[in-house]
């Protein structure tokens, strides 16, 4: 197997794109890293690390995709960049999965329609991202599209429901619509029109579900568009920020309250390693013709090594496979 | 100034409720209260208090309406409800401003469909939810509605605009958009089209925002169809809920932390005080024409009181009146 990160992708690239390579083909003993980049900066990151032994190829690119480059620009314009040369290295069969932790919006462009493009059948990719609650649940779609409709909804179940059968290995996933109340009086018309394709299907369709309930754990996959998706994981991420502000600035009010929190730094860390989006990873983009994470700019070294954790199970479990297998015919 | 109080609205009925009032009486001098509910049981809880000097009337309303009553139901059926007999009052001018804590949907339709109906030339009213971070900005619509048009949404602009003029004496405030991304090559069709209607606009519209700006006080109103409002503020709670929940569970882990977390306990009460919906009372229905606060079911006294001072501050600010002449002529 081999694995493409692009080393152009985060925003501190290359060092934490390339010590994340690193660190992820120190374990994968069996796994080829390839590093997609700009051949001296990345041979120049890679002079830091001891990787005598370990199996990593460069390969060259000339051009960097910005964070605010647009998508439809990159198209054009951005043939040369890591993003497009690495994709187009998992297009052609030399390598099994790409991961980057650059502009979702070009990659998402470059995937579906210039290299890998959609698995025959898949109307629209999208990103599903682990919920890092308890029972980590996914949600499809984070946010690869928006303005869905239902027959897109339906997909989506079906891939996220995949998903959690080869990844996490959960038998016959509980598949749930992300709704704005339980009952079938509420909800969009989106939503009541895709809640009867999916009590017809195969999938374990339990209902309408709300995010509170979505968190715990109650099902296994929340379907919802693109953009709700996307709201969603925007909302939560500040919310965490804002009550960890918030608890940080009130812990410091005074001097009981600030021994009470150097004494309970553990419980705090705790948390915050739980609720850490580098343990996470990236997200998986489902529907394309070829394994692909893409993770947060601000991602560390960690966050990097795990994304390419995530490939590998992605490739190993045969996830790409297993979804062109499941909407063969369909739609 | 007379306010109505639903006795029969919250989860524990009449006990929150009535307690409620009783407070929210004592403060406001000048107000007279109104509780609506069944006779007997409203007088027992009554008797709970010292209510001597205070202006306090009681209503009765033979049927009370359950939390999981369906609105098209209850308004065929339920003519004798508090809320139906409550809103009635101030329909004809007998009251100034309706309290509940009582089912949403069903005090909605009531609302607009029976008794105070809509202001004329308002299409949809719309739930304008106080955001407790920092700055206090407001979410319109946080769920009154779901499938919204651009018009719609220039209208809930307009109202929470004159929101936060009337209520927190901002001028001119700063009124965006939320949506996935602030670049105008992202967002659903509805903002897309709505984007013009408010730049063309009176209105100080700064452009588009996400979750996190606008929770960072970025802007003054955050302007969203009423199911990804909705969707927002159940996201914002389950979080705000599982971090608790986390820290808690992660605080008893060993001694150290217990202890740590005993010193800090005022600091936890602080931030759980300023994210508290008790503080924030209830939620006011624009767009109708009279004042109305919709609560949570599970409020206690403290929130029924609150949302008694919310009702009281719309009326003695005019709201309703100000959203009457801002939408004049329009649309």
């Amino acid at each position: 197997m081999r694995i493409v990160v692009d080393a152009m992708g985060s925003d501190n690239y290359p060092e934490p794109d390339v010590e994340g390579a690193v660190l992820a083909a120190r374990t994968l003993a069996d796994v080829g890293i390839v590093l997609v980049g700009d051949e001296t900066a990345v041979h120049a990151e890679l002079d830091k690390h001891d990787i005598s032994n370990l199996d990593i190829d460069v390969v060259h690119a000339s051009q960097v995709i910005a964070m605010d480059d647009k998508p439809s620009k990159v198209i054009r314009e951005k043939k040369e960049s890591s993003m497009h040369v690495g994709l187009t290295l998992v297009k052609e069969g030399q390598a099994d999965a790409f991961v980057t932790m650059g502009n979702t919006g070009a990659v998402l462009a470059i995937a579906t329609l210039r290299t890998l493009r959609r698995i025959p059948g898949v109307l629209r990719p999208a990103l599903s991202l682990i919920f890092p609650t308890t029972t980590l649940p996914v949600l499809i779609d984070a946010g690869a599209n928006v303005d869905n409709k239902p027959e897109h909804l339906y997909q989506f179940a079906v891939m996220g429901s995949l998903y959690m059968e080869k990844i996490r290995k959960i038998e016959n996933p509980k598949v749930a619509l992300i709704s704005n109340g339980e009952e079938e009086s509420k909800g969009t018309a989106l939503i009541n029109e895709t809640g009867p394709l999916l009590a017809d299907s195969h999938l374990n369709y339990v209902g309408r579900i709300e995010p509170k309930e979505f968190m715990r754990g109650e099902v296994d996959v929340g379907v919802t568009d693109g953009f709700t998706g996307n709201i969603i994981m925007k909302t939560s991420e500040a919310i965490a920020k804002e009550m960890s502000d918030l608890i940080r600035e009130s812990l410091m009010s005074n001097p009981l309250t600030i021994l009470g929190g150097l004494l309970a730094r553990s419980a705090f860390t705790k948390v915050r390693q739980q609720l850490n989006p580098d343990e996470i990873g990236g997200i998986p983009l489902l529907g394309v013709n070829g394994a692909l994470i893409v993770g947060h700019g601000r991602s560390n070294a960690r966050a990097v090594e795990t994304a390419v954790y995530q490939a590998h199970e992605l490739v190993q479990n045969k996830v790409v496979e297993a979804i062109a297998e499941g909407l063969a015919g369909e739609q």
